[in-house]
């Protein structure tokens, strides 16, 4: 393994102030040193690698020019702030970036005074700078607020709405809009006022069709030489037609690695503190400076460890397929069965295994683009035409379509399916990413089915249930990560709908398990025979529809009852409550417990000692189920517990 | 009350096919046959007028030129579609419109096969649209789809997704943007393949620059005069080259009020049936032909009965204040006090109460557009700055900002203040706006401060507890009409946080409830006592945090609890059990119950009688009560139940 890279230029910088002096020769050097820096880190820790090593150089020139943390600088999604958090007081730390306990490999306010918006999901960074400048105007102080964002974060709607309603304001607010490639992903969205300058110069449709039949009689090279000159006309003296249409200023577009060209730049920008948003367009190339990230962006976007010198990935040995994987297995197998079955995704092919799916049918595949809103409305329209869309979307990213769901897919009754990965703990990742809520968000729904896999084999066989079910909507939740590994078959078979099993038969207590929580139960009802209990363990399958005919057995059969999933407070464990409630089969003394997130955000960290702090792994239902024996002895007059018999 | 208008055509009318072949004379004599008995039957409902005047032309020229309901017409928002409701069989039925077992006030799937999509929120129909076209194009078919959609309704991210991905494509989707103004609104958004043709012609900075000077040095007049002709070329040669950078084929403006205009232009677009979106430009006027409507729009956008001939509008007097005025009450008084108090709306100043606050603080007043989502994060980026913002929207226009409560607001503990109104039943808007998901979908997130006034002196109370409270964000949801006619204070004060109250006292048996569902719970409470039991009721006050103190007395000092809330399952009831268990609160034998929305979606109807359908008027909710006792006592071996004692 090679030493520390050397870094004499960074070796005395601790703060953004310490570069603020510095000529352009140190700032270059300054950029390769932060440069050598991360990957050697990152090497180490892994995490997001080339979105950090594209933006080195603007970086640099942000903290030289601007006063940051007085002058506000919100980086949007956040994973390419690694170069940001090595100049801004934490380089000591940069080697613990996505450990636990460490640096989040996102951008965080409780983390420093430099990252005064969070980030971790897409395309926030407009909205929250707008915030920050109309604040400023209103406080009359006269800091700047700089926004970053990504060409891929400008197809979200937020970002739409967010330069919509910045182009109206006369608050300075500078958005840069950092193009990771030439290959563009398309950009930018929302206007102000265009259609209404349309309107005024009164172009109506007979003076404009006289001027287009114009344009057609001109013989065929001539035209083309108008066409090109009208085009010329925009791009460059207009510059961005369309941010000036939306009210920005546009500056660009700028070599995003050349510090002699942003630096002036940025520095006129802030200078001239002009009214109303300015947008800086600089174009750069993810991986930039590292030619392994270069090469295959893709593979280094986000990286485990790796050796810096070769770029060779340490890939530990996969123990059993994972969720996504199976689910991409399942949806294939099925897809060829039923010619109307198709994958959607909102800019996460990879992440989905919907780039599997659109390998073997690329007719019925459709990435979006990260618009989650527009993902699921889409697929109702699909599913108006009787076609059966499969949208995967990781759970806590479809928070962001949750009206979509609520509005266009449930209240409609549609057969949407919706294919939650991510669910449960994510991991390094952390609290942005969590897949906590969607059991709260989504069982409340009247009319939605709701289920999630105990494991790999179960995860086949959901997904041949989703793709028989055509009633209304359904939802499969699974984790991140590898499955027990269970064999699986070719194909899944579908599982009546609203039914559960029970996998353990004993008596006096049951466990109720939702998804991958079944293993722990097991292991917990395992552990507890040694004490002389003999537990019932059941798996729900469904959180909606619930099995009615299980929950009677489990409530009436037995004197104590824990439901354990890997969700938040408000989910299955609290319906599960809330029917028994109305049903009445509380009434007899059932002694209930559930297990579930606790209520506070958690932030990144293995999710085995995640689920042990949440306590629900074996041990904490284990002794779960003995405080809970425990209480009601104590509870008792002091006959024996009849439990524990 | 005059009779029946004169109806000529429309009575030659029932469905589309009746005037695919009428002339156009016939046609401009239908659409006035179609205005007058729009205005007669909105005269004796109720409803949106306006809007379905604005297109009354427009509705007779698509059913005219597409062949509906195989060729697929999605109305945006859905508030305009009562003249396409007249035109496709549902004539006989107008007069019902928005009443109980009635049309619905919006298109509805469920209510006819010319509704191939319902809606209700704004901005969803060119995702819809777009799902339908792709499926079509793989189901090999070649109906056309058409979506129209308001400028309003532009400003949402939703539609810019939507635009984004369909410029994107190469399906046939036809879009029509309604123009409702010459005053235009900000309309349309998002953009596809201009960045890239922006890079592709390589107008790099100091090229753009160049050409920029030279327009500088021109002498002034000319240097406008160029300035003018760049615009007119871009605004008559190129048409909406915005849209046409979304990759759409632009077609307008056009007036939308002039079937000799539509015609031609539709059938066109029907018949040359070229690949990708066409986008066509209409211009009309809200309330057009329907001149107490025309001069006053905002007025006549949702109406009450009225006068046709008059325009004069019924107004059941009051009864006492609403909710949205108290909340704008408490507001502005606590804005007096606070000049960090801001207040910020998405496109309804006037429905949320924020327009009273922008007349006192015009500077403090923020209308972002239909844009749910980013009007959450701009609240969010100001709070980061020490302002304190109050965001007044809809709950079930809030599902639209869901990942932007979870992750800019809950996650980074941000003092940010949602104000839900109508939450609970809305009455005549139906499904759609019911506010019934919100306390299932905001519990669940950790660190967040849920509350609800019982009656209209608690909701000036509970204002003045958001404004003092700044440790993390706060939700107040609060009902569509008016209060209980307590008196009002001039200022409220504030209420400890996570501190209910015990309104009533007696033993045995308890009820709970959360916000205005008190009043039903006290009477409820007083006709128990005729059946000789003594019941206690609590208000919560606080759906999150859960006074401890308040549910442990409840829960030890009685044998039964029924918690009650306007809300759907998996809200208050449920958090309120699953905090029971885990506190092992459950252990001793409480009998509960919960009380809400049932599991089903709720049409249109009158919210009183939605509340007895839901069994929590005083009626139910003391039926609850005697048959939770009737349970008990069945369930017991023979004595008489104690809780009756």
């Amino acid at each position: 393994m090679p030493g520390r890279p050397e870094t004499p230029v960074l070796d005395t910088v601790t703060y953004p102030e310490d570069i603020r002096h510095l000529s352009l020769d140190d700032l270059n050097r300054l950029a390769e040193d932060v440069r050598r820096e991360m990957i050697d880190a990152v090497s180490g820790t892994g995490g997001h690698l080339g979105a950090g090593l594209g933006v080195v150089e603007l970086t640099v020139a942000l903290h030289h020019v601007f006063d940051t943390p007085r002058d506000r600088l919100v980086w949007d999604v956040g994973h390419q702030c690694y170069p940001h958090k090595i100049l801004t007081g934490r380089r000591d730390r940069i080697r613990t970036l996505r450990q636990p306990g460490g640096l989040s490999g996102f951008t965080r306010r409780a983390e420093s005074e430099y990252d005064p918006f969070g980030a971790g999901h897409s395309s926030t960074s407009i909205s929250a700078g707008l915030g920050m400048a109309v604040a400023r105007d209103l406080a009359g102080a006269d800091n700047c607020v700089v926004a970053v964002i990504g060409d891929g974060s400008m197809s979200a709607g937020m970002a739409y709405e967010a330069m919509n309603n910045a182009g109206d304001t006369n608050s300075r607010l500078i958005v840069i809009l950092n193009d990771n490639d030439m290959s563009i992903a398309p950009p930018v969205g929302a206007m102000s006022g265009y259609l209404s300058r349309l309107l005024s110069s009164k172009p109506w449709l007979s003076v404009r069709n006289m001027a287009k039949d114009l344009v057609s009689h001109l013989p065929g090279p001539m035209n083309r030489a108008a066409a090109q000159l009208d085009e010329f006309a925009r791009g460059l003296v207009t510059g961005g037609t369309m941010f000036e249409e939306l009210g920005f200023y546009y500056v660009g577009p700028l070599d995003g690695h050349r510090l002699d060209h942003l630096v002036p730049v940025l520095r006129n920008v802030r200078e001239t503190k002009q009214d109303g948003p300015v947008l800086i367009h600089i174009v750069t190339k993810k991986g930039h400076g590292y030619e392994p990230a270069e090469t295959a962006p893709d593979k280094y976007h986000g990286v485990g460890r790796f050796n810096v010198v070769t770029g060779a990935l340490d890939k530990p040995p996969a123990q059993a397929p994972n969720y996504t994987g199976v689910f991409a297995k399942g949806l294939i197998a099925e897809a060829e069965h039923d010619d109307r079955i198709v994958g959607i995704t909102a800019a996460m092919p990879g992440g989905t295994g919907i780039d599997k799916f659109g390998v073997q049918f690329p007719e019925r595949t459709f990435d979006v683009g990260i618009a989650e809103q527009h993902a699921v409305t889409f697929a109702a329209g699909m599913a108006c035409e009787g076609y059966k869309p499969f949208v995967a979307i990781y759970s806590t990213f479809m928070q962001r379509a949750y009206d979509q769901i609520v509005h266009d897919v449930a209240l409609q009754g549609l057969p949407v399916r919706l294919c939650l990965d991510r669910a449960g703990y994510v991991g390094a990742d952390g609290g942005t990413h969590h897949g906590a809520f969607d059991l709260a968000y989504l069982l409340c729904l009247p009319g939605i089915v709701v289920m999630a896999p105990s494991d790999e084999g179960e995860m086949m066989h959901m997904v041949a249930t989703m793709a028989g079910y055509n009633d209304g909507p359904s939802v499969l939740r699974y984790p991140r990560g590898e499955g027990e590994g269970v064999d699986l078959p070719e194909r899944g078979t579908p599982i009546p709908i609203g039914k559960g099993r029970i996998v353990r038969k004993g008596k006096g207590i049951a466990l109720l398990s939702i998804g991958t929580r079944l293993f722990p139960c097991l292991r917990a009802a395992e552990d507890l025979t040694q004490r002389g209990l003999n537990v019932t363990v059941a798996d729900a399958r469904f959180a909606k529809p619930l099995d009615m005919d299980l929950l009677r057995t489990l409530a009436t059969e037995h004197e104590a009852l824990v439901v354990v999933e890997e969700g938040a407070r408000g989910g299955f464990g609290a319906h599960v409550l809330q029917t028994l409630a109305i049903e009445g089969l509380l009434d007899h003394g059932l002694k209930v417990r559930t297990l579930c997130m606790p209520d506070r955000f958690v932030e990144q960290g293995k999710p085995e000692q995640q689920a042990i702090d949440a306590g629900f792994d074996a041990d904490g239902i284990a002794a779960t189920v003995l405080g809970l024996l425990d209480a009601t002895a104590a509870g008792s007059t002091g006959e024996e517990a009849p439990v524990r018999a």
